[in-house]
C-alpha cells in the first residue's frame, strides 16, 4: 500500500510508491534508455493512457482515433505516486510518523504531435498549457484532504523524464511541500525586515543593474538568482506582485506562454537538448492573497551532477556564476557550448 | 575569485568555483564521457597530481617512479572548490550575504592499482583508508577558520565521479554544513523527547525486529533507514555511542574497513557497477563528546534520478521500501537486478 513516511531528522516526507518500479525506464542506466518505441502521448494512441481528465482544444487540431480533437490533454499518471483515497491524518508508530499516500498525480500532454521541446509547441498550445496549469491547480484545490498542487516538468533523462513527448505533471499533496513552506517562512521574515516582498525587491534590483537579468517582457522577467545552485538556473517572475498563480488573467497567461518559450529557447540555444526541470511555486490553497509571497517558476538545468558533497553537506558547487550565465543567455547563446 | 553565497530563501550556501569548469568531464553528457585515457591516480603517474599531502604505506607496496612507495595517497584537489586563504567573515551586500571560499579540498587515492570498487582494495588498503579519513579530519581541524571536514566518496558518473580509479575526498568548510547542523538540531530535540540518542534507539530497534537490518558485525550495523529517500539507501553505525568519528580506535577502524567493504559488496552484488555516494557525518570540531549525536556513514545509491517533483517539493519518491531493500541486501543480492 503506498504511503508517506516522515524522516525524523529532517522532517522530509518520502513517498513509497511500489507500483512505480514498473514504469518504462525506472532503474535502467541512462545510457541504456531506449527511445520510445510507441509513444503513448501521440494523437491516436489515447488508449495507451488512462481516460482523460480534461482536454483543451485550439483551432485546427487533428482528430484522434476516438474522434475527439485535442491540443492539450490531461490524464491520470499511469504510475501514480499518490492515490485519490485514504486518510490524510499522520499516524505515530514508535519514533516514526507515517500517513496514507493521498493525493493526485496527473500528466499534461502538451501537444498531439511528437515533439520534445516547449519551443516546438505552437503559440496556441503553449497558451492552453498555461491555462491547463491554472485549471488543474483549481480543480485539485477542491479535492478533500489536499493542501497543495505542484506543477512541474521534466525534460531529458538526466532530469528524470522517462518519455520524450513534451509533457508536464501536477501532483496534489496532503501537506504543503517543505520547499514551499521554507520559502513562505523566509519570505515572511524578509518582508518584516525589508518592508517589501523579497521577489519584488529582486525584480527592482535586477531591472536597475541588469547584472543577472536573462530576459524581460511587458509583464515578466527571467533572472539567474544570486545564489543559483546550478549553472543557468532561472527564476521566471511576474513584474506585478501576485502570490497565487491560479488567479492570473488569461492575458497574463498568454504572455507567460510566449515568455516561457523564449526563455527555454535561450537555454536550448546555449545547450542543445538541455535536460532541465521546472516547477511552479505558488501560495498554498488555504491562503488569501499574501503581500510577502510572489509566485514564480524555477528552471533547473541539469548540466552538473549532484555528488557526495552536495548530499552530505547541503552545499552546492556551481562553476558558472549567475552574472556570467545571464550574460550568455541574453546574448542568445552566441557563446555556444 | 572563488566565493560562497548564501541563498536568502533557504540559507543554503553555494560555492562559486569557476576553475572547476576545466575539470576533465564537467558538462559532458553522461553517455559521452570517456574512460580515463591516462589515469592520474595510478602508481607511476604521481606527477599528474599536485604533490602529496600525506601517504600511507602497507606491507609489500609497489614503488612509484619517484621512488616512494604508497598504498593510500592524499593530494590537493587539482580543481579545488575551496582555497586555503581568505577571510571567513560573511559580508553583507544589499540583501545578500557572501564570504571568501576558504577551506580545504583533498583527494584520497585509495590504492596504487587501477580498480574502481572499494571491494577490490586489499584489507590493508581499506584499513589505511579509514585511518586516512581520521587523520585528515584531525589535520583540517587545525587549519584557521575551518569549522568542519566532510569526508565523502563518489562512485560512477551518475554519482558525480569524473574518474574511475577508487578515491575519496575531504572538504574543509568555513561553517558547519547545513545538513549536519539540521541533524544536530533534530538529534538534540529527539534526545530531550526520548531520553536517548536517536541513533542508539534505531540500532536497538533494528537489532530487535531486524526489519531493516542489512548487515551486522561485532561493532557495527548497517540499516536501511525508515524514511530512505533512495532505494537501497544505508546507514552504517557503530553499535557503541560515539559522536566523533576521528576519536575511534585503530581496532574500530580496522573492523569498519572490512564492514564497509562487505556492505558495498552486498550493494554491488545486487546492482553491478552501482553508482553511489557515501559521506561521513561526525560532530563538528568545536564540540566535546555529545550524548545526542552519533557519527555515521550514509550510503546513497544513485539508481533513481531526482526530478522536478523532488527539487520543487523537497519530497522524495522511493519505489523500494527499506524493509524490502534490507531483505534483498541480507540475501546477498540473490534476487539480482
Amino acid at each position: 500500500m503506498p504511503h508517506l513516511r516522515k524522516d525524523p531528522l529532517s522532517d522530509r516526507w518520502v513517498i513509497y510508491a511500489e507500483g512505480r518500479e514498473q514504469r518504462p525506464n525506472e532503474f535502467e542506466r541512462v545510457e541504456r534508455r531506449r527511445l520510445d518505441a510507441r509513444c503513448p502521448f501521440c494523437v491516436g494512441h489515447e488508449e495507451d493512457t488512462p481516460p482523460h481528465i480534461a482536454t483543451y482544444r485550439g483551432a485546427g487540431v487533428a482528430n484522434s482515433n476516438n474522434g475527439d480533437a485535442w491540443s492539450v490533454r490531461v490524464v491520470p499518471n499511469k504510475y501514480p505516486a499518490l492515490l485519490a483515497r485514504g486518510c490524510t491524518d499522520p499516524m505515530q508508530r514508535g519514533i516514526y510518523v507515517l500517513c496514507d499516500a493521498v493525493g493526485a498525480h496527473e500528466v499534461i500532454v502538451e501537444t498531439p504531435r511528437h515533439v520534445a521541446s516547449l519551443t516546438q509547441l505552437t503559440p496556441e498550445e503553449a497558451q492552453l498549457l498555461m491555462l491547463a496549469y491554472c485549471d488543474r491547480i483549481r480543480a485539485i484545490q477542491d479535492m478533500p484532504g489536499i493542501k497543495y498542487a505542484l506543477v512541474f516538468k521534466n525534460v531529458g533523462p538526466e532530469a528524470g523524464a522517462s518519455l520524450e513527448h513534451a509533457h508536464s505533471q501536477v501532483v496534489g499533496t496532503p501537506m504543503v511541500p517543505s520547499e514551499v513552506q521554507r520559502e513562505l517562512t523566509a519570505c515572511r521574515r524578509l518582508y518584516r525586515e525589508h518592508k517589501q516582498c523579497f521577489f519584488c525587491r529582486v525584480i527592482r534590483d535586477e531591472l536597475a543593474h541588469r547584472l543577472r537579468l536573462a530576459a524581460e517582457s511587458q509583464r515578466f522577467v527571467a533572472v539567474c538568482p544570486y545564489a543559483s545552485r546550478m549553472p543557468f538556473e532561472l527564476w521566471v517572475l511576474p513584474r506585478e506582485h501576485h502570490s497565487h498563480f491560479e488567479r492570473q488573467t488569461p492575458d497574463q497567461l498568454e504572455e507567460l506562454a510566449g515568455f516561457m518559450q523564449r526563455v527555454i529557447g535561450q537555454l536550448e540555444s546555449r545547450h542543445e537538448h538541455c535536460a532541465y526541470n521546472y516547477f511552479l511555486h505558488t501560495a498554498p490553497f488555504d491562503t488569501r492573497p499574501l503581500r510577502h509571497y510572489h509566485w514564480h517558476i524555477e528552471i533547473f538545468p541539469r548540466l552538473t551532477t549532484t555528488a557526495g558533497f552536495e548530499w552530505g553537506a547541503g552545499y552546492y558547487i556551481n562553476p558558472v556564476p549567475p552574472e556570467q550565465a545571464a550574460a550568455i543567455l541574453r546574448s542568445g547563446g552566441e557563446n555556444r557550448g
